[in-house]
């Protein structure tokens, strides 16, 4: 990486997150901030060094939309469990840039007519136009998670989702559109301080469920269900990364260098004028 | 108004910037900052102030709507002529609060769908959801702009619509919507040197378009359009405010201290826990 903003990097953090062969999640330690060489407070400032270049980098890649026959976009797939900080990720770094280029979709529990479809269905209908951003606070990763540990369907079914999932990826990378899946990971004891905080502060009540706990209860299957998804859809194509998140300050570093990375290899570039500069001038000038 | 952020204005910027009876666009000076006592360099910080006020009250506002009951949102319409701001409002203004909280909508030229509809079909469709800080970029008001100057209607067909307009807005505000109706007033002068620099520089020519030209050559007609929109449309539930954009630090803080007008007024308040807080607290100590 050669980008000003990437210098606070020791290592590469991609290489560093990313989800290869061998992975395994209950190796990874969560309070660890890899690749990182400076300091709590020092990361403000790298953060608002790359924020002003992911912006730059996203108006770039709106405006080369523009142009006939570019198609290239981001798409930030983020999975954690409760309290990770998908919403911060969301807020902090992809709050940074401007709202135009932006397209956010969560996904929740499916409706009723969400569920007469296949469980790509609703997905499908969320995949980020050309030029822009997109984000999946949750994604069709839902339908192999909690649909796994909560036995929503079929295990024949939940097998075959594995494949469905990878076709899928396989097909929007084809199009141009440069996937990021990101899984926020957090101890259960930071989970269990998170969900307290918020049940000791009035202002936070609203952010609490009780089934919240009931999901946490479950953490162990939720665990074994990431690892399979680490192991089944962890491609070349489209490969996960795993970011500690203990540490708020940097996951959202992590998250925001990881989304670099995605833009500068798409290299977007202005695009040329579709008229002719000097005649408009004129036009405008006769006016 | 009381709130911090507020102290800046040297009268009360909502009045002033409202179209009462007997408005006169065309003796509206768009250099003008009219409420505001400080210079250009101290607005960054106001604004930066501001942005903080309005962040929490998004917060409340959208936290607020997971009460049942609480169907609370905020519109804001931006209508105006080409390069008066509009992107650099949603960019600064709009892009300071969570983004998880807004939802944007721009109307481009019709599809032969929505062609086949009633004007307010795809209006209806983008309307913000309970808690939301909707903003639509152009909005219904073009049916009755490039709808009138352009003639893309029967005139009766036109005329029908203020009175549809208004039934519409009145509708909203019914559920609770606060509208912040708002046209960015920028002076044929400014434009054309907006223009110019779109076609001065390589890395903005992707902003310009052939008919920016075309439609500024119909200023005159496009002024008496918003002139009849004003007369026939700012209503006590929904006014207009006509803010002088020739600067944009004042155009961007003017709007701003609209929305926190608004936000204020709704007055929202954290929700109460739907839950027994302290049974939760026991039940999330046994895992």
């Amino acid at each position: 990486m050669t980008s000003k903003s990437q210098k606070h990097w020791t290592g590469d953090v991609s290489s560093l997150l990313r989800v290869n062969s061998g992975f395994r999640l209950d190796r990874v330690d969560a309070e660890a901030t890899p690749g990182y060489g400076r300091r709590k407070r020092d990361s403000i400032e790298d953060l608002v060094d790359g924020a002003d270049e992911l912006s730059e980098l996203q108006e770039r890649l709106f405006s080369a939309s523009r142009a006939p026959g570019t198609d290239a976009a981001v798409l930030l797939v983020l999975q954690a469990m409760d309290t990770a900080g998908k919403g911060g990720i969301i807020r902090h770094v992809v709050g940074s840039v401007d709202p135009q280029g932006v397209s956010l979709a969560a996904f929740k529990k499916p409706t009723p007519e969400e569920l007469e479809h296949d469980f790509l269905w609703r997905i499908r209908a969320q995949v980020p136009g050309p030029g822009m951003i997109g984000v999946f606070d949750r994604s069709h990763y839902e339908d192999v998670l909690i649909g796994r540990v909560r036995e929503l369907a079929p295990a024949d079914e939940i097998e075959r989702r594995y494949g469905a999932i990878n076709g899928f990826e396989s097909e929007l990378v084809g199009r141009g559109i440069r996937i990021v899946k990101v899984m926020l990971h957090i101890s259960p004891r930071e989970q269990r301080d998170r969900l307290m905080e918020r049940l000791d502060r009035a202002d936070k009540h609203w952010k609490y469920n009780p089934s919240d706990v009931d999901e946490r209860m479950l953490w162990p299957k939720y665990m074994a269900a990431y690892q399979t998804v680490f192991e089944r859809t962890s491609t070349a194509a489209a490969p996960w990364y795993v970011v500690p998140a203990n540490r708020k300050w940097y996951a959202r570093l992590a998250v925001q260098s990881l989304m670099l990375d995605a833009l500068h290899d798409i290299g977007p570039r202005w695009p040329a004028a579709g008229f002719d500069v000097e005649v408009e001038k004129e036009r405008l000038r006769a006016t």
